[in-house]
């Protein structure tokens, strides 16, 4: 697999331009921006899951794991999480899913950077991911 | 090719610091923040390609390229773009731009992050890359 | 060291959730942001070294060194290094610092990509790093 190979999972939202959810060449995988759109239904526009930080964090959460998994890889060989949020009083919430989420994680957790950004209005978090496989 | 090399095509205004536009290392080329400035001249501030994000974003690209070619690598090779933008606004137009760019790869585009951002006075788009050589 | 391994210097605090400060795979090490914190004290909340970017920008650079250390490697091995200040009037000064402080590297500067972004109250830098060693 030292060809680059695009991660499409199928109940992804079609990019919105260009781009790939995700890529693998060789052992690095890379996923693209994730945000808490649930999963795609033909004709119909991108929905994210809810107006809450947690629901659109388990989604966004969900989208990168499918990016993984159709790559071949699991949250054991992440290495970087970027965590875009949008609000700074949002840390210690997000913080509270983040732990929640990887609390059976029995590996070294990734690295993770978090910084405050403008998202598309609606959007609270969005997360994207580098992993390194085996 | 082992060696951190650092990737600094002729064209480029010199870094504002002590950084390399771009750096190569065994597989691995990674290009710093490139912004929408023309060619360096000798002499002169570095200037915006123009006032639109057409040019910025058409000149960042290229700018993005000289690098990666300075390196041995091209667009088919780059696993993750990361696009600054400074308003929400400009998304639509920048996938636009994005498309028509991408129009004639033929392998799997690279996963992509686009978030919003403050840049220096006068910028509108800033692009870095990661790239995987063969 | 083809395990994935937690990077935790003794002087860092701890993560405020399930992430690594840094992380290291095979060749690759990726360093989480750090902030201009100073070395943890038990029992005392973290404390950033002081209010000026100058304070900040030396003790979150001693930060991120402390975990390539930590994981074999160094300032040499770094490919690229994520700068996110608060204040683009921060720009110029921050790259003196930065200069100072990589006067004396030997080999090919990182890339660098510069954002203006959001950070929690108080804090005026937060750098990442990746880093390839031989």
């Amino acid at each position: 697999m030292t060809e680059k190979t695009a991660l499409t999972p199928s109940t992804h939202t079609a990019p919105p331009a260009r781009f790939s959810h995700g890529v693998r060449k060789g052992n690095i995988l890379q996923v693209a921006g994730q945000v808490g759109f649930l999963p795609a239904v033909p004709g119909q526009a991108p929905t994210p899951a809810g107006p809450t930080l947690r629901e659109q964090t388990l989604q966004t959460f969900a989208n990168v794991k499918a990016i993984l998994e159709e790559g071949g890889a699991s949250w054991d060989d992440v290495m970087m999480i970027r965590v875009y949020l949008t609000d700074v009083d949002h840390f210690a919430e997000m913080n509270a899913i983040y732990n929640e989420y990887f609390a059976d994680l029995t590996v070294a957790p990734a690295a993770r950077t978090t910084v405050y950004v403008g998202l598309p209005a609606g959007l609270l978090i969005e997360i994207d991911a580098l992993a390194v496989l085996d």
